[in-house]
């Protein structure tokens, strides 16, 4: 199988842990590539029109995406259950916080694009607080979950490190540290698994 | 159930032909819920802090998001396999045209949100032009698929009749009938179903 894969993509991020929690990292083949909000990559769009990373290319040749269906696809492989529940009334509330986080990432992809990337006298600070509100607000939430920040791995701790480890790699100053102590302290302990350790983006 | 509903959300559209389709309309009291980019809307934030559309609260209080888990949450409860393959090597085929979908309708939102919503004088034409690129270049991808086209319904059928329904709802002159006929064959006979007619977007 190949990844397409970068190493700032929090998204792409997610996958390869998971891939290392499950297994089967030693059969994924990482494929460096660059996307740019704004800048054409043709020959990625071929692939995903969507332009976005990380896509899974099966051994059949299918295409999988988006990371989300990537990790379904890989725990099934690995044999089922073991970062998503395959049955019982959990499975609503993991699927559904993994959505809330997805949906953090995303707002703090288009908050970076806003400040950073943009041209300069382009931005709309309204659109931007806006965005950072969505995932400063969601860390609020599992701030105060102490059963989702201490039971055993899944996909949802999996993506809550992702999300604060790109708030490390993009926000330096944002103070998530101070304002959500117990995410802090489930960060520390995330950071153990050599699969979180490894993943943690480069210095900007 | 409960479900926040706009009339002009594709997202909210495609729950609720789901939900007609698989008979279980009656169940789903639609909340009427207003959402806009850099407005604060703190009373639904205390819901979903992503502040998008739509949401499923359970009977048992429990809140479903995003739109796939609803649909995944509302099939499983019309006895499973109706709308998403339960097993089977078709399942993440539909699963990652579904993801791509979804894609496609994010950028079209950044896309009329770049467009209609922003200031005056902060629009950044390369952003606009490379979200509406990849929902177009989606369409693309799927007029070429005959199959996907013409098999039992199915949540990527669903999806695809609400991307080509926001693009006639904001997007009026893009000209995706003249460039996919196949698309467009497609859409009339999809709206064929009353679930699909009824919850057409109201003229903009």
């Amino acid at each position: 199988m190949k990844l397409t894969y970068s190493p700032a993509s929090p998204f792409a991020r997610k996958v390869r842990i998971a891939a290392i929690e499950l297994g089967l990292i030693d059969r994924i083949e990482f494929v460096p590539t660059a996307v740019a909000p704004a800048k054409p990559n043709d020959e990625y769009a071929q692939i995903n029109p969507l332009k976005k990373l990380p896509v899974l290319i099966a051994d059949n040749g299918d295409v999988i995406l988006d990371s989300y269906v990537i990790v379904e696809y890989l725990d099934e492989l690995a044999g089922g259950g073991k970062l998503i529940p395959a049955s019982g009334p959990t499975r609503w509330k993991v699927k559904s916080d993994h959505s809330l986080l997805q949906g953090m990432l995303d707002s703090m992809l288009l908050c970076r694009y806003e400040r950073m990337v943009r041209p300069q006298g382009l931005q709309w600070q309204a659109w931007s607080d806006d965005h950072w509100n969505r995932a400063w607000q969601g860390m609020a939430r599992f701030e105060q979950q102490a059963d989702v920040l201490s039971r055993p791995l899944d996909i949802v701790q999996i993506a809550l490190v992702c999300v604060l480890g790109y708030a490390d790699f993009r926000f330096t100053d944002c103070g998530w540290r101070k304002a959500y102590p117990n995410l802090d302290v489930f960060n520390e302990k995330m950071l153990s698994r050599p699969s979180v350790k490894i993943s943690v983006p480069p210095p900007a």
